[in-house]
């Protein structure tokens, strides 16, 4: 309910033609739903410009199948993250035409249309194992209202099959790169394009990786300047960023 | 050289119009020049949209003088960063026009007028002690071409002065925060507009903050899906990549 | 045995009503009952006002069983935390009326009344996921005599939810927030209310969130002077601290 | 402005006795001034019980001295801490009877009597080493209306010392211990009184004591149910702990 | 071999006792013998006053079986550590009288007396959940030749426990202290006994107690100056030094 | 393909002998062959002197099994490593001749021969339990073409097995060792050999050892100059850096 | 004030020689001098067998003269470690016959006579740099009434210069190593002899040695059984230790 | 002393040529000079081909200076790194044609000629800023007898420059890589070269660079398989590494 609305409401309650206590109600009311173990909120598609996502890891199946149940009752889209295929067979009960991705471990449900801009958003890996995280950030975009064009294992080591693809990779309005082991891809891409980069850390690599670390740090530490990111392995938060940078008019 | 440049040039050379060697030199003069203890990056501007950025630190202040003096031979405008007062004295000495700003540490040269768009970038502090970052990151967004509009001192501890300000913030294309100690800020912005947030942690802090160590995980950890993170005080950075945000049309 | 309690003794033996040797038994037999394995403080109620709390990880479930069947024949209430189903079995061996709360990974065993006093403490989470830790602090608090508010899943990526319930906060004698991932919601009440807050961070999370760590800086680092901080889900800890706070006359 | 200011505002629009625009100033103005390079929380004092106070690391002598100024027009006391002796001489401009502590590096400027309760705070340290952040917890405390006990240097190297002013701690409403090094003081302070603990890590130490990690580890898994931390040596977090639980009614 | 040694076999090499190839592989074999995976070091026993023990982990229980098998024909005792059951297992294949400890996960086979000196070595544990660690230790120490006492369960949440035994501590001519969370009991002993101090940490404890960090950090800054420390759950270790101190005569 | 090559191909466009769009062809194809999920890196023979090697974490079966299969296509020997027994098996299926090493977990498949130059390579292990990383190194060496000696447990505790082995690894030309704990092995090599030495950390270790961080510190910090690190447990690294400095010629 | 002690005066007080508040008062002497800042330590002397030691580091220099000062009218030897020659001077105004060791960095202040046992302690070094540490310890260890033997300069790059002084070392009863860098050599030296080993990790080295950090894990990761570790830098502490066990009957 | 040499020293002692104490004394005096601080290792020309070189941090001017004037009166050539201009004045004191590299903060003295192979060393660097780190590195190299070609600010930030000078690192024996920040230089130049890759990190760099850990992690990390990594800033150990790779026969 922004600065607006809310003028608008206090009018309606000077004007008499709403009580005080109605007024207070419908502010609660708009926001979320209390279903005891989570608050639902409701404001977020208006306030974010996307609806609530659900984040699986730490829920029991039934708390997501719950929360999902009620989603639906509101008539949005629904995306739910780190989902195990248990919670999926969970979350099909109350919804038939939920769809899983096993690559990318999301559940979606898609009930009403977003429009989708005329520019994409280029999703590049490293390397074949940082695919599973690539897919959660190419769905979330995809989900929030976006192209996605995916470019898999173009990784520093063998350089030149990175340029091959660069063409591709400069004409997207926002790039996510996503890489392990010694993470330096975003600033290799970063030195050659001219959109914003969004880095990716994967936990993909062993020894002195500490389970993404290195590449986080290689990331943070980017000589190019235009090269954000995110935490290791959140492809749902590298595409959100994007979506968001995509769909700016 | 992008790829349509790249076939011109042999197609030049099939008509024998260009000659093998008088080619490869052509190639490579484009692109830098060797100073001995820097190559500087003449495409840079072509290849990023923005011209290379000096970072002083860890260099001398002849170096710096050097690199600007030759940059001033190409035209450009300059920007450098990290500045001492030592090296802008230095620098004074081949340009007279160079400007310092002391809270930024940035040394600034503008020969060649920069467009810029409708839309701004906001930049938002969690408090006092974090106006040095902001303003490299503030300085840094105008250098590029960008309107700034500057939000200062609404963290978290007094939440009610990020309310008052807040339409400011969700009217800009892209949101910059900047924040120490804990690092909440981001999160809290991030659950509240709809635009891309780019978040700088400070080393403003004590104890187990750790130089900013706290609010950089902080902010990669952040439950809001839409904040990007960049280095610890690096404004810069942020800069950068809002620009490449804001400018995007 | 406090300070008045010894000079009573030492009045008793000077006035030969009591031996040397009987004396030094008092004073050991009053302390502690040792098991072998374990060494039971029976001091611990009239020292902290709170009866010895079983911590079970790393002991055996034959372990817990044996020092609940000792405690028993002292007749005290029984908290035994961190106790898995198996251990409870185990327990219930040799306690029929031990309870097991699944959430909280509790075992109580309520033989005494404890007086309750009138004020409350808050238990707030950040998400959803959190509930076990607040769990943990709430059963603990309520075995030790106190009333506890819950409310569940207001963290700040939907700020709105918290203002909701601001007023419940503000009207307990003391607050636990419980929160993972960027750990900001601590701070947030910090700068709300005027009550002691005890923060928990949790281990929920991933990336660099380190198991809890990136919450735990954050707590530490608020910029609320209020807050002081547990390790990491330790819900129990929490409880105590928030129940001799809330107990003090 | 608490729920029941609001609506009584809210009548106020209804009855058309103040105009939605004043209404809105209202809201705003009681709440914080911007000063330009910072916002004074005003609502503070209502919100927390306890004024705002400045933190002045990272703080220029002049921004500590503007600040100052502009709440001494608001009347209330003014405590500053992470004061050099340079800061407190700009304050002294405009200020003439602000009073430092060396020790504990903290202005204060007392205009206004606050009532102080009965119970008092103790504060232990380990060492001699520990005053200036034992001293900062006291008079954070002292200025927000508490009585202080200060028990000095009863580390667990010569345990006796402690043994020997037990009853003092025993007899405070709330204990803050500050220690360095191993950290190890809380935990055995936690296991002797039935008051809530406040400890205190401090930087005191080398080598592996890591700037004060070594003490905060310690003390964030002591083995005492009844401790809560603060930051490394934030004596001011402390203090204000403490206070508002010896401020409880 | 010693210096003396190495002149008599010199001495024996010039009067033509002994050629000069024998002399060389005289020098060879006294020292090892190479199983292929393994070389077993001979000379331990002169050189270091204890036989080579098994550090089973990371080792298949099929290389262990044989290195067993090889010790027994040289008639040293033998201890194995880390030792699972299935190793003991196929260690019992070639070697009737192993003997397991399943508490310390050791495997001993007893062939040849140790003399065992008067004093004895006290292990003291903090807690239930240190007696694995402790047990390691002492059974080093008595493999070693050493008399053991064994203190359970004396930690500074109910400090008198240790009050109670410190006589038997301070008897002894070395103390192990077995202690994990946070890791206090090393300094208050040390600050109790004037004998040498030995702290093991262990990795009991969980959130911020990293695996034993905290614990060995604090005993690492222990204001005690008598305390020593070995590895986190590093029985053996312990054992080892404690053995070797209290056999100096 | 190197400046000449381009060079030559520049001149047959000039002369009209090769056309523009299949000269850009035959640049791209000679390059990589694109999977989907991932590319070939065909040039690697000739750009590094070695083909690309299968590193098989993180990869599923099916994928290896895939690219083993193009590979066989290329005529080229095939060394996948970090292979599970499950990958080797589904590898079989479509290559009857792979050869799987369990303790080095690697497959190799070897079609063409590789010449083997006179000097060879030592690999000394500290211990047994280095013995799977010292494989990977060995048969890493051995598929690119280099003889390797193996000296098997000759760590610091028993130096003298070192002395005994000395001349062996005095006479190779490059040096790789493996340790794990304190990694002082390469440190002591360093000190007695002219050769470079590669020093690998293995995970081997307990407690503070972090999963071979000690090992790894230790060897960074050797104060023998003639020492260079790979990642912890990377013995396929070593081999590579060995190989290319045996193989110089 | 041990358990024989305490029945004595209980004797004396049922027998009426004694009153109860004398009792209590002499119980309360024996043990500490109150100055205020700091609470000297009197029984430290008979409880752990050496006086209490002044650690200069974090007390100003008027502190450490009081002390002195105090400690001077109770007739004991004084050590004063981490001593500025800014202290030592302040010391000179109360105390004519103290010492200073630019190099240990201690003043000492000789009394009375302590008795030497026959056997000594060897101090060696790996290194140049590790002299003031070496020096710390060796300092403490006479002041404690041992002899020393100092081995400088024996690193694993050479290693012969420790074979060359092997024999001073293994006839020592108690052997401490100082090392920075890769801490290699407590692990050689506590594999050739067979006395307890205080390892001692320097802050000498750069890089990725941390402060010593490197050095300590390499030291607590020793692969030879027999050697105990202290605190980076802690020559203090390692001559405490060794003093108690050289001083053993 | 290698083997033979020990056998024919052995039969010189058989047939009487040589008494037993001067044979003991031979093999003492060859090895190193005991200047009381320091042990002079005169082996290590012979056994590592390079003579013992001064690492002055840690070492006062003067210690610097007496070792200096021993060395003379060996005739070795000498160098001395990390020394600063007061060390070099005075050594300059002591050897007049000493000669100061202030980029690489090393003194050399050139006593004796030193043969040249004709394969080079290629010294990289990604920036300005690394320069001199990288000068040590060469400045070594020479010292030790190679020739080295410097290829100066490279970085990934502007690949194109990197490409331009591919062919001379490419002609180079072995390949040194210095650099800060993210460290993804070694693995770009990794991927493109078929020798040898000896990467430095530096300390450039800010924030999260944490002092050269960032670029020291992906450096280890590498996904190019022939790169093996020195400690931070050490130019010094990579100089050694690529000489004794260079100076293969």
């Amino acid at each position: 309910m922004n600065g607006n609305e809310l003028k608008n409401l206090l009018r309606l309650v000077r004007e008499s033609a709403l009580g005080v206590e109605e007024a207070a109600d419908l502010i609660r009311e708009s926001s979320y739903k209390n279903l005891g173990f989570a608050r639902i909120d409701n404001q977020r598609g208006q306030r974010l410009g996307r609806p609530e996502v659900l984040f699986c890891q730490g829920k029991t199946a039934g708390q997501v199948r719950d929360i999902v149940n009620y989603m639906l009752t509101r008539g949005t889209n629904i995306l739910a993250t780190r989902a195990t295929r248990e919670i999926f067979q969970e979350v099909s009960k109350v919804c038939l035409d939920a769809e899983y991705n096993e690559a990318a471990a999301t559940i979606t449900v898609k009930r009403i249309n977003v429009d989708v801009p005329d520019g994409y958003i280029a999703v590049v890996t490293a390397g074949t194992s940082d695919i599973p995280v690539a897919e959660e950030a190419a769905v979330t975009a995809e989900f929030l209202g976006n192209r996605v064009e995916r470019i898999i294992d173009v990784g520093v080591a063998g350089i030149h099959r990175l340029f091959d693809t660069i063409e591709t990779i400069r004409s997207a309005r926002v790039v996510i790169v996503v890489a392990g082991m010694e993470g330096a891809l975003p600033s290799v891409v970063g030195g050659l394009v001219d959109k914003p980069v969004i880095a990716v850390p994967t936990s993909v690599g062993y020894g002195a990786s500490f389970g993404g670390v290195a590449a986080l740090l290689a990331m943070l530490n980017s000589c190019s300047g235009g090269v954000a990111v995110v935490n290791i392995d959140n492809g749902f938060g590298a595409g959100c960023v994007a979506s968001a940078i995509n769909r700016l008019k």
